[in-house]
């Protein structure tokens, strides 16, 4: 891929957080800033909310430590920059290694630059995801205000480990209404590199229903992290047993939530929707 | 694909107006409407503002008197519903015929439900269709309420066939900056069928620059028929030779507009981008 011009892709998605697949085998393919924005700009490109790369984690030096899971998840915003993780783009990257016969079992581990996470597919293709540990903030300070005609809302800090405000709405309010373009967190000093706020509610026991406007991305349709973030604020302060999995609604789908071990595991659909080539502009090729 | 699992495509775009085209050399697909939604859903399909069928003229039945096209358009809004014509399809569509060997010669004719069309593949592979005529309507008492802080601006209303307002903003007005989700256009009964609004400025001899707020879609980055419209007002108002082209800046990029032989014809970029094969879900095959 010295001399780009056509590269094969896989598209796929989950819970409509979507993503193009790169297999680069031999770690040929550097990218840059503009191809990434291009594979991702949704009338000009191919479409998506990220790119990742599929590469063997032998053919990725700094991540020498990871060598326990045999293909590393080169994961690239759609604005080209870096990210560590990504909850829903790692089911995608598992159902795609077993698809494509990279992965012979269905359970096995995939190296990120957030380290080493276990994955499971299941018998009806959904996929399962360790996602480490998530952490309260110890503060309890943290407000969010919706606007003129609302209460305060008081909202809690959870490192999954990026930061997240996860605030708790009364039943009175109607969540898929809610206007969310003008909320502010407060106070200024809780989150200094931006949050992730969730507005949640709950529908029944262990049934929870979520929308999510992310740092950097707005309102999205679908955040594993932020599922997770939702999910043990509830079991903390339900006091429910942490042993049976909680669903999360999405505007985009449905997540599962469950702690095993210590770990939380994040389970959910991983769809492959189409495959080929594309062929870039000359100007970035 | 009486049994419809993968089907082939071809992903394209005409100033950021982009299209899922699929051919369909025997006639054996009868897209349903789900299908179009899905394909065209940029998350959790493949991403567009429409498909185009590729179809012989010759199996389409209800279109035999088009036969001198060989190859017929058949345009479906992303909504699953049937269009007519799209100028910036019809770009797209003609560039395809000629890059996938379907047609050989750069000068052919297209077949669409609103007619015959001429097209040009350039050698800079731009592409100009013929769009036929537009039609002023006579009245001069269409304006467009901008909301609070702006004077009421005089519209012209033009039929490509499709029916449009020309708005023209004095060069005082940031054209970038405005706020195009609430206005109005009067009077009511001007325009039953709903109409699109395009918003004008000269930027220099012959070159202009619009936005488009399109019935039914809301602002999108780029309308052929619209930059026909507001090229057509301009032309018709300063009095300028119908001889050369006028460049119609939109958000997507480029178009340029020229009557020949009392035809309009549009001239601008076709890109084909990917290609590949998607796979519908169980659901909707």
């Amino acid at each position: 891929m010295a001399k780009l011009a056509e590269l094969s892709f896989t598209k796929g998605h989950g819970t409509a957080n979507d993503f193009v697949l790169v297999q680069d085998s031999e770690a040929r393919w550097v990218p840059t800033a503009e191809q990434i924005q291009w594979l991702c700009n949704r009338r000009e490109g191919l479409g998506g909310d990220g790119v990742i790369r599929v590469v063997p984690t032998s053919r990725v030096p700094e991540y020498a430590d990871l060598a326990a899971a045999n293909w590393f998840m080169d994961y690239r915003n759609s604005d080209g920059s870096i990210a560590e993780m990504c909850g829903n783009g790692a089911r995608v990257f598992a159902r795609y290694l077993l698809a494509s016969g990279l992965e012979s079992s269905r359970e096995f581990l995939i190296a990120t630059r957030a380290g080493l996470h276990q994955v499971m597919v299941h018998e009806d293709f959904m996929v399962s995801v360790s996602m480490g540990q998530a952490r309260i903030m110890e503060r309890d300070d943290i407000t969010v205000d919706l606007g003129p005609g609302y209460d305060l809302v008081a909202a809690t800090g959870v490192n999954v480990p990026n930061p997240h405000a996860v605030a708790v709405l009364s039943s009175g309010i109607s969540l898929t209404e809610l206007s969310l373009t003008e909320f502010t967190v407060s106070p200024n000093d809780a989150f200094p590199e931006g949050v992730n706020v969730e507005f949640v509610q709950v529908k029944s026991d262990r049934h929870l229903q979520m929308r999510v406007v992310e740092r950097g991305s707005g309102e999205t349709m679908s955040c594993g992290t932020g599922a997770c973030a939702v999910a043990w604020v509830a079991m903390k302060t339900s006091g429910a047993d942490l042993d049976t999995e909680w669903q999360v609604d999405v505007p985009g789908g449905s997540l599962w939530v469950i702690e095993r071990d210590g770990q939380l595991w994040l389970r959910g659909p991983a769809e492959l929707v189409a495959r080929g080539k594309v062929l870039f502009p000359s100007s970035i090729a």
